[in-house]
């Protein structure tokens, strides 16, 4: 495996990225890989400021093409969360061409709706895992270290404990995953693991989220339900009178959709990774840029983009 | 009409109800109506407790279901919002009888989820409209007035000011309707004036939920959105760069429906009733537990449950 063959693209497509992310992002890499450092480009539009976004609608979304469509770079990583991808999603989608499906694309929280998006449009090499921006949490070196040895090595040991080479599964901030429900965005689920995560949601609103995840027709196909960690819920008034290990367990009797227990993901630098979908050889799991993407380039119906 | 007819049975089913609510209803009730004063009946499950909620799920259903089937009631009031309906809404509808079809409903905010599955239900009686833990806000006295003129007497100046005899209308807390689209609860709107509304959320979150309303394609047969007021609305880190207008106004543009402009509904004194569906009449307006809902009795299937 060459450099070249290593290279990371970081976009925006929700929230602006604080200024010293890159850099701290760089010197991790050069520290974790020495004589093998993948190339991380953070695209300019990062640190662009449109109000709330990096960079207004039409923006965000030429940045997410301009690399998804570029076959120099071999994997898209969700620089962070914040708010924005609902209103790039569609068209990102819409203007993504066959390059872009042999690639791999990584983040969470509100990337969660691209990553929706592109795993309904078929994309192979999507996942739940941290994001560049997870450096400025205390200990996040771990996290983006963890992303960058599943995009770089499909190391095995930064995948979710239970995700397996027989079982499909998805991982979801649940608010997200609420949100994007019956619009084009929504995946098909069935058959899938689903692990939820929140962050910052009062129990009333986790309780309401899980009845709508719960009570939509096409989430009931799912194999089962795992829940993520609830970060910094705040405080409830009243008390809610559950936990929210209670909350997920009577939504998943209410719907009949069985309880699989709690799941290794969340707001934080424990976060792991979840492929999405599955693992296409027993040998070895999803994810890595290096062998094992140029190995399901090859298991792709365009066949290789390059030969090894 | 005697005022055997005029009977309004409270319950909660959400959050309990302060328990100064029944006394200052009553005592506002007595002034209104001298001499013809409907009676409220406050469900004691009202100011029970359970967690988050006025009395568990088994409780609150079981108290909605008593009085909504119970022919005494003419009408059967929401004491307030807060957060619980949709925990309760598909038992409730479940266990109505015919006897339930014969009476109206108001509520608001969290009872949104209740009016939602009752509309879909064919009840013709449903109205968006003030509670009784109105009365708690500054100048409350005038919204709790208005529900029971139209609850009463039909009064027409209670209505919101656009609601037709000829245009069927809607209206719903956007993150209320937001987290019930795809479930058994979501209504048919097609062809409905939508109005939303909400309160205490960020711009970020007034956005996304009006992305997935928009983006949903049973939505976009609405006859068009007209936005209610968005009170309290948190700052938002960063600015977000639109008002809740122009947000409004995006995601109309984008979805291909009709804006409408602004409806005089919200978490606020002012709050106008929004009755679901169209007139019965040209001429008067729908509401009214006298002589207009014995005029929708006689419409229905079923026929007149009393002579007047």
């Amino acid at each position: 495996m060459t450099n070249k063959m290593r290279k990371i693209a970081v976009v925006a497509p929700g929230s602006r990225v604080p200024y010293d992310v890159a850099a701290r992002v760089q010197a991790l890499v050069a520290k974790l890989f020495p004589g093998r450092a993948p190339e991380i480009y953070f695209h300019p539009q990062c640190l662009e400021s449109h109000g709330h976004f990096a960079g207004d609608d039409a923006r965000r979304t030429q940045a997410f093409l301009e690399v998804a469509n570029d076959e120099t770079y071999d994997a898209v990583w969700c620089a962070r969360g914040g708010y924005g991808s609902c209103r790039v999603a569609e068209e990102v989608i819409r203007g993504l061409t066959e390059v872009a499906r042999h690639k791999a694309y990584v983040g969470y929280s509100d990337a969660g709706t691209l990553l929706a998006g592109l795993y309904r449009a078929g994309f192979e090499a999507v996942a739940h895992g941290p994001m560049p921006a997870d450096i400025l949490r205390e200990g996040g070196e771990s996290a983006v270290a963890r992303a960058l040895a599943w995009l770089v090595d499909a190391a095995p040991e930064t995948l979710e404990p239970t995700v397996g080479c027989e079982q499909r599964t998805a991982a979801f901030n649940m608010t997200i995953l609420s949100q994007l429900l019956g619009t084009p965005l929504q995946p098909n689920l069935e058959g899938h693991v689903l692990m939820l995560e929140d962050v910052m949601e009062a129990m009333y609103r986790i309780d309401r989220s899980l009845f709508h995840i719960t009570s939509n027709a096409e989430i009931r196909k799912v194999a089962g339900i795992m829940l993520g960690r609830c970060n910094q819920i705040p405080p409830n008034e009243p008390d809610f009178g559950m936990t929210e290990e209670e909350v997920a367990q009577y939504w998943c009797r209410r719907s009949g959709i069985p309880w699989l227990g709690r799941a290794d993901i969340g707001h934080d630098v424990d976060n792991k990774v979840v492929p999405f979908g599955g693992a296409l050889s027993k040998e070895r799991p999803r994810g890595g840029i290096g062998p094992s993407l140029r190995h399901r380039r090859r298991a792709t119906a365009a066949g290789p983009r390059r030969q090894p």
